[in-house]
């Protein structure tokens, strides 16, 4: 008796995964975390009319949510200078990165990001067999030019570039992206991830055309929004690639209390301008502790900082080491030479008070 | 300047899709449904404790859910006589079953079901340029020993098994599954739907090891939980299937207000019992409703029911489109001669008595 059968790409695949949940690490210490800062989650939490609105919708929840996500995709449309054919709701950007990979990469086919950039993306690329390119960063930033001119010589079907950036926080003005799309080959898509576009400065959203087929961007109710446990994203692209999607996609895949939820987020901007507020103030705290303890935070546009421990990658990984096991969970960049950086989530007064606590501590242990 | 370049599967796909919501239909019609029995969603709602605990969890919806779903795993294998490791959880059985798909359906491999089954399998494999092969029905029931015989022929990777059965709401003894499981070709896999099982009477259940290889089962809280708006449920299998999907699968995935509420819905075993109560109420009501009109309703083991409209599938068309216009949102098979039928599902006596005033208006209509 034999098992089943799998694709030859699937057996050709890793069973690694992208990332370890807090959660799993929590059960292997056999205690909670006392700050939780790995993640990029927004520890200020959601809009009140956001939970308003989950609460309320627990009670439909007997009914499938819309397909079409029409009531959101409407109002998304509204909040973007766009019309509804150019939206599409998704499961997330890990959903969304996963369907729109899936639209273009075959096995064989050539895929261009970062070194260090998003790992989820590149697991994506991976699972659908596409080979994937990678640019290192220039001064620890994504490298707009170096990536479209790597996308011309392999023939790329895809280009990643996330603006502001994940790990480093860094990021470009808006209109140094859009002209960027005019080195951009022809059957070439450009994936403009701006996940994190709600905590940058004004200006760092590209000025696009919602019917610009050289590119489709996406967004998340995740990070400014405080939704991440809720995965609901947006896309918004050309009508004929939004389209596309409804040919794969799982059409009854939305949760109804995140559609409700996003709805209400989404309408609540005083509650996005507080959280906005609380993560710069968190940002310059971040980058106070550091300064304390002899470190320099990079400049950030996102809600988390990179803070350079001043030495190599090892060394970077034993204060990463010594934080997850005072309590801190945090993150870091694994590419050299941004993988000198540990990255911090901001966080509200008492995670950051744990963190002005324990980073002495874990400094002095990585040294010893 | 040219657009996205597709893969070649993609543009060979049709951009329909497998359902129209009735959210859809409703803005059609510019009016809501008066009672809405078409997609087999459980009107009974879900556990107060389920709700409980979604409202509860909507607080901490700023938190990633946990990707490994450990909690409810855990819950799920006690539930299934399983261990954690048999179990894997996902956005309800539609996800499930597109990973399923990808993780062994390459262009022109095989697949096997019934003529007539769920639409959104079917769907998927197309998605992933499976050949799917179809086995009529045989007197309103899927016919195992033909979709055996047929996986045989085709050296199929995967056959599709839905038990109960929908759309005609029939079923087979589990041990019948189980000795069916003998003819199973090797290197097939069986894939057992039950999502309905829990409405369907003792000994349904096929008493299937979940470390057999052959078979992979698939459930889900959208049915008898009543929890088809938060995309979530699960499967059972060997080890190596369950941990072969975490090389495709999206593992930040989970909506975690979902998690929440399916781990409180699998506890309150006194919920389950009163909806499974009211559905058995609801099918002998539809089976009344149906002989005051000289139709004569099939016997189920779901929350819904087949009614033989008595005569061919345009006429049975006819008679939903009548209760469609009537604000009775049904549905109904769409293969000859299983097509004669319309599927109503189980609803609250405020939802019958709709259907009861106005089935007789409809079948008049179509009669005309």
């Amino acid at each position: 008796m034999t098992g089943p059968r799998y694709t030859d790409l699937v057996n050709s695949l890793p069973s690694t995964v992208p990332f370890v949940g807090p959660e799993e690490l929590e059960r292997s210490r056999g205690t909670p975390f006392r700050a939780r800062l790995g993640a990029n989650e927004s520890l200020f939490g959601p809009s009140p009319a956001a939970v308003k609105a989950m609460q309320a919708e627990a009670l439909e929840i007997w009914k499938y949510g819309d397909p079409t996500s029409h009531d959101l995709r409407a109002a998304l449309a509204d909040h973007m200078q766009a019309r509804v054919e150019n939206i599409l709701v998704g499961e997330g950007i890990d959903g969304l990165l996963g369907n729109l990979v899936r639209l273009l990469v075959a096995p064989g086919d050539a895929v261009v990001t970062s070194d260090g950039a998003y790992p989820t993306f590149n697991y994506h690329v991976a699972g659908f067999g596409g080979v994937l390119h990678k640019v290192p960063y220039r001064d620890d930033r994504e490298d707009p030019a170096a990536l479209l001119t790597r996308a011309k010589e392999v023939d790329a079907k895809l280009v990643y570039l996330a603006n502001p950036d994940n790990p480093m926080g860094s990021w470009y003005p808006g209109t140094d992206i859009l002209a960027a799309l005019d080195d951009l080959p022809d059957g070439c898509l450009l994936l403009l991830d701006e996940a994190y576009i709600e905590f940058a400065p004004t200006g760092v959203a590209a000025p696009i055309d919602a019917d610009d087929p050289r590119v489709i961007r996406m967004r998340t109710f995740s990070k400014g929004y405080g939704m991440a446990g809720a995965r609901i994203g947006y896309a918004v692209g050309a009508p004929d690639l939004i389209r596309a999607f409804d040919r794969i996609r799982n059409h009854f895949g939305m949760n109804r209390v995140a559609q409700a939820g996003a709805l209400a987020a989404l309408r609540d901007t005083a509650w996005l301008a507080h959280v906005q507020d609380q993560v710069a103030t968190a940002r310059d705290r971040i980058a106070a502790i550091a300064a304390d303890n002899g470190l320099v935070a990079l400049p950030s546009a996102t809600n988390f900082v990179a803070v350079d421990c001043g030495a190599d990658g090892a060394f970077a990984t034993r204060v990463l080491d010594a934080l997850l096991a005072r309590g801190v969970f945090v993150r870091k960049p694994v590419v050299p030479p941004q993988d000198r950086c540990i990255r911090i989530s901001c966080g509200r007064p008492q995670d950051l008070d744990v963190l002005a606590e324990t980073l002495p501590q874990a400094l002095a242990a990585a040294r010893a």
